[in-house]
């Protein structure tokens, strides 16, 4: 399944198995907790953009190497990169390309969404170009909006995630606004097994996911019934408060059917503080991350 | 009223007036309309990321002169940039730069919408490493995505045009969606009054501005009456179909209140056609195009 080409639902869902996991590492890389050893002074680097992109892309390297065993995919959130400017990109672009050698699926988490030509730029730059297996989208402007993307999933095996329910408290102002006796959040579910219908992989999954935070168990079970087959990218896992358990609802029946998010739990997991402690065996810390959050879904997948 | 740090409402209206134009122009190049003296061969470029960001930047810093005496802003739409990666993710920023030494509004169309630290770092890269004045966000996410925004609003004189209703045919999907009788729409109107409510410049408008689609002029009427504060960010004009007449209900009643943006019908004049035809005088063409856009849309303004 190493083809590029295979149906990105099938090829997500043979590492599930193959690693016996469902972990996706977040690498959303904050240069203010990078290790000292590798970023000695972050506010000083905060005002060079190309060294703290270097700082980055090399924290990431050694991530992606960590991580590999435990984990299926990685999200790389590219904010975190982009406000770094040109240089930024380039590390994004590059730790794409290392977490592919490391045999890692890309998420490329980007919560793109625009029309025409713009929608076509966005889906050749990112799947194309920068080399994303899948990229996560916003879908406020509608169907068209998504057409390139869906025309990269049926031709170049690739996936697409639509923001569906996510994780933060201010989702409910649009997400769960009521129309006609249901919540925004079930239109947007609608349109996208719609969207996803033509697009099933012989896994049966969909290469049109959603994203469910955790954070939302009920939402989270109710999608999952009407989506049986979307595959599901769920944030929320960690830092942001939701635990295995509150998971639960995204699988299948089966166990399947799900990918989980965790960032700052596993990548900045030398700093359960979040401060700017002095660290040891920072390497450790991210392994025994990936490796303990594996084990605790897999409890709850396999229940 | 150069400083960056007046509110951005009062740049944007005082330059209106001092121009007597509300015309933005949308820097959304395309490799395969440029001029041949400028890239003689697209297909290649297309291969070399970098080189087509070289051919761009060169491109846009010569439109850039061209349409600075008939428009108030330019609107950069990041894909056309990103699509080339790192390379292009640099002309994106020459092109701001460029744009504001020629004494124009720069408005990012970035259409971004994340949660947390990740709009905080969204925020930061585009405000104040890459240097907009403005940029368009997305809604979907809710309140707590636009903070740092906002709070870049309030304390630097920068603004946001939050996507309210756009142009595009798919945007009913979702936006005209009937919640408890009213639109989706006219749910994230209400949310961008109150976002806004706090942060009105002198001129009476907010730093908190929309886009409105001049595809849909009674849904645009409707919004007028809804958000008197509130500067309109129009497309739709020219190559999406939209007149200037179809612009006039995003006007206030004195004309103020709204500007109209065109990409391709001006930067693109020179092909009419759309295809690869010789060209000659392009530069004439796009300063003709940028005048003739001031002079149809002031017509309908002081009416």
């Amino acid at each position: 399944l190493s083809n590029r080409f295979t149906h990105f639902a099938d090829r997500l869902m043979a590492a599930v198995d193959e690693k016996n996991s469902c972990v996706v590492v977040g690498l959303d890389p904050r240069l203010d907790l990078l290790p000292a050893e590798l970023c000695p002074d972050p506010a000083v680097a905060g005002y060079y953009p190309e060294t703290a992109a270097e700082f980055i892309a090399e924290f990431n390297r050694q991530v992606i190497d960590l991580v590999a065993p435990y984990a299926v995919a990685v999200k790389p959130q590219i904010a975190f990169y982009e406000q770094y400017g040109w240089a930024g990109l380039r590390a994004y672009a590059e730790t794409i390309r290392r977490a592919r050698r490391a045999g890692l699926l890309v998420i490329g988490d980007i919560k793109r969404g625009d029309i025409g030509t713009t929608a076509e730029a966005y889906a050749v730059g990112h799947f194309d170009h920068l080399g994303a297996d899948a990229l996560t989208v916003n879908p406020y402007l509608g169907s068209d909006s998504l057409v390139p993307f869906l025309r990269m999933c049926r031709e170049k095996g690739r996936g697409i995630f639509v923001l569906v329910k996510t994780s933060n408290p201010s989702s409910r102002e649009l997400q769960d606004w009521p129309g006609g006796g249901q919540a925004l959040y079930r239109r947007v579910a609608e349109l996208v097994r719609e969207w996803g219908k033509e697009l099933r992989g012989a896994c049966g999954y969909s290469a049109v996911g959603a994203v469910v935070g955790a954070t939302h168990p009920a939402e989270a079970a109710e999608l999952r019934t009407m989506l049986p087959d979307c595959v599901f990218l769920v944030p929320g896992y960690g830092a942001q408060g939701a635990t295995a358990a509150d998971c639960a609802a995204c699988f299948a029946p089966d166990g399947s059917g799900a990918v989980v998010n965790s960032a700052r739990g596993i990548i900045h997991a030398y700093r359960p503080g979040g401060g700017q402690e002095e660290v040891t065996d920072w390497r450790g810390a991210i392994a025994r991350a990936a490796e303990t959050m594996r084990a605790e879904l897999e409890r709850v997948r396999r229940r």
